[in-house]
């Protein structure tokens, strides 16, 4: 941060009010994970340069490049640096786009990445990709064991893969449907040829009306059941058929916390009561509740533990299924493995999703009844991507090698300290700084933010935004004080 | 085939009938693409046998197994042949669920795939996975122009790139609800603020009514969206809600083609009628028709090009964009790259979409109209795996190397018109005889076609079913007579 803030001295507008006046060499106290990273982001021509430039023209001529950002030389980007095609290296202080939208981990070109994915075992899954359900390898139960698996949430022992994140919440949500209609049906209870024969025609009751709810500004993925529970954006949405879910308020939080107490907490039950009331009056059943334990894409929302232990108590009592959206909180970033470990439940989640940082995807889940009464229900052709979940695994050696959920929590600890100092001496330059204790999952609101942005690019230092007006922090696991 | 039939011979019940009494040697007439595959299955224990019941019953503690099949050792599999965990080695004649659900297109551990896989770039590629959307990496516009786009259907010059086949129908179909609503508002009018206000609450006019037409007994995915355009199985379907979407019946040929020319014309000629009274009755505008060029899952069934020009005229004139979906046939199987090739089509599909023998996954395109007019309108965060990309490549190079279209072309025609001698030999154990110049995507029915399947699997010979009644054969582009 020390070095981002820097760098923003000189900015001219309203960036300048983050310089940090001492020296960078102060906050180099941690053994460096990378030790040929260059000591500084290293800027030599404007972004998109001239080469960029000309491989974007090339790009675009057949693939859409409107959203592109950089056009990135991966081999010569290392540890917590991003190349681009010009030679100007960026620090991926900011995850979203920055660190390929939260989903490197451990670095560019990770050495025991590279190991593991030139090994026999992973070209062999790469070139002979086994269809899970049907045709799994020997090896699939220990990989899953000694990976996926052996970062499970407490109390969810199972898991289905899956490719990527919107898919990972489509078949959580498929599993809490046949959940939910196997327990109205009644165990052992078969389909009646009537359902039989309207679901060939999309009817109820085989095609049933049961919904999924969700809440304001959460973002589940962008496929027709995910999409239908996003709410983070109209241009996710629009001209997109959805189904008719409902969503409930998320709370709003007032900071510094400290000093909003109690109106937190009346914000947090309100909430909860929205939810119990939608539950009560949506025109059809709600089969599964949905949350991320911080609303990344919607603007970097906190709730409090009262509020989530309130919603997984409320969906226990209404018979609803609890699923945790972890495609971006989990694996580390907020200073714990998962972030709904930050709540202390007395019971688990029903569901966890996860993606991104975890290459590969899927729930996690530890009710046996949400297997499906019968095979090929939750099925399809790859069932996710074995190469993925070994690299999943070498991932998971990298961050218990290093201690680097510790290392996030200890790294996000002394960047939110510096920031809440600035913030009491900027209090309208640095609002509703939120991600206390919640490792490098900060943010902080700041008056023409886009601004702010753009010219930190220019320094090398990609940051990035969330909602409106959030600024916020994504460095990877392995993102040190003094990368600061 | 011979030693399909010849194996096929000890059989007690149906499966007599299809022994052939000529040698092996006499349909060895190419050279073997691979030279240290076995000369014939073979199969030493049940299957399962005891190992492979000691790994399955680990497996099923975390993973769901009751879909499984044969539990694989795929370091010893070879070309054409599997291994299971006990040592014993299967051909893979069909390809659903053998050759991993029609997945693997040149062989097991086939050579060129693997120094692929194991070079630099490739495991660049996959420990510093780009999100494409926003950081493609510089050599993506060679990667796509010398792999993906190579083989794009003739008149598509676009791609959108995804992770598997129900992302790229999904994705399609979202291409197709955008266009419709641009072409409806008219170019450059912007949403209204309706429209951005409802669409958060998934109501109309933001989240518009229309809908994707499919046919009975299409299988297009098992998401959300795709799900609702899948009519194969009711397993598939029940319990999950679905759009109300429609669908029309699929022409229902009578074999032999040759003596039912009169009434299959009649049959497909209802069928477009069908299609045409939909799309002017349905409720809400159809954006799309999707179909496949035969339907896999749904029993094999086929349709004659002038089905398909038809299709593609009423379409057109009724301005609905018109999906092929190539999911299952595309990349080789039918004895051309692309199944609709067989059409003639005076003017392209508007998309058609691929995944399995790719590979990877996405959907083609031609009209620039189809890429949305914002950018993140059509995004994730991954938008496909660059390292499968890298893949598809090395599979297209083998598949020029060796001429694989024409050798499944040529395969085909050998395999159907042996099973045609057999057909009329015994006719009422080969009914409607279906592929004859669709490369080796043939198939036929038979009674008690379960129990046949079940002993040819006791003989190492993989074949399997689809529909109610159907024997089909789904081999590898790299299957040649001398396997048969």
């Amino acid at each position: 941060m020390a070095s981002v803030l820097r760098h923003s001295s000189r900015l001219g507008i309203r960036a300048t009010c983050l310089a940090l006046p001492r020296s960078r060499n102060a906050y180099a106290t941690a053994a460096p994970y990378f030790n040929n990273e260059p000591s500084q982001p290293s800027v030599m021509t404007s972004i998109p340069g001239p080469v960029s430039k000309k491989a974007i023209e090339e790009l675009d001529s057949v693939f859409d490049t409107r959203s592109l950002n950089v056009i990135c030389d991966y081999e010569k980007s290392v540890g917590n640096y991003l190349a681009d095609m010009d030679g100007n290296l960026c620090i991926a202080l900011n995850s979203n786009p920055y660190s390929q939208i939260a989903s490197i981990p451990v670095g560019y070109n990770n050495p025991h990445l590279i190991a593991t994915m030139s090994s026999k075992e992973a070209v062999n899954t790469l070139v002979n990709r086994p269809a899970l359900g049907n045709f799994p390898p020997g090896y699939w139960a220990s990989l899953l064991k000694t990976g996926i698996l052996a970062v499970a949430p407490k109390g969810l022992d199972q898991v289905f893969t899956a490719m990527a994140g919107s898919d990972a919440i489509e078949t959580s949500y498929k599993a809490a449907f046949i959940y939910r209609r196997r327990i109205e049906r009644g165990e052992g209870v078969s389909f009646t040829p009537q359902e039989i024969e309207s679901v060939m025609k999309n009817q109820t009751p085989g095609s049933p009306e049961l919904a999924i709810m969700s809440f304001k500004k959460a973002f589940h993925g962008r496929l027709f059941g995910s999409l239908s529970t996003t709410r983070s954006k109209p241009v996710h949405k629009l001209d997109i058929p959805s189904f008719n879910w409902p969503h409930a308020s998320f709370p709003q939080l007032k900071y510094p916390l400290e000093e909003n107490i109690q109106a937190n907490k009346m914000e947090e039950e309100r909430c909860l009561a929205e939810v119990e009331d939608v539950i009560n009056s949506w025109y059809c059943p709600i089969a599964a509740v949905v949350v991320e334990p911080i609303q990344s894409e919607g603007g970097d929302n906190h709730a409090s533990p009262a509020f989530f232990q309130g919603l997984r108590e409320l969906t226990q009592r209404e018979g609803i299924l609890f699923i945790v959206d972890e495609v971006q909180t989990g694996v580390g970033a907020t200073g714990k493995f998962w972030a709904h470990e930050h709540w202390n439940l007395k019971s688990p989640p029903d569901m966890v999703t996860f993606s991104k940082k975890a290459q590969t995807a899927g729930y996690y889940f530890g009710n046996p009844m949400l297997r499906p009464n019968l095979p090929y229900r939750q099925f399809n052709t790859w069932m996710g991507d074995p190469a993925r979940a070994i690299l999943f695994r070498a991932i998971i050696q990298e961050i218990v090698r290093h201690d680097l959920v510790k290392n996030t929590a200890e790294t996000g600890d002394y960047l939110y300290r510096e920031l809440e100092k600035l913030s009491s001496k900027f209090p309208e330059r640095i609002q509703n700084l939120r991600g206390k204790n919640r490792g490098t999952f900060i943010a902080f609101d700041t008056p023409e933010r886009d601004a702010f942005l753009k010219k930190m690019k220019t320094f090398g230092i990609n940051i990035g935004g969330s909602g409106e007006t959030a600024v916020r922090l994504r460095p990877m696991l392995v993102f040190q004080k003094h990368h600061g």
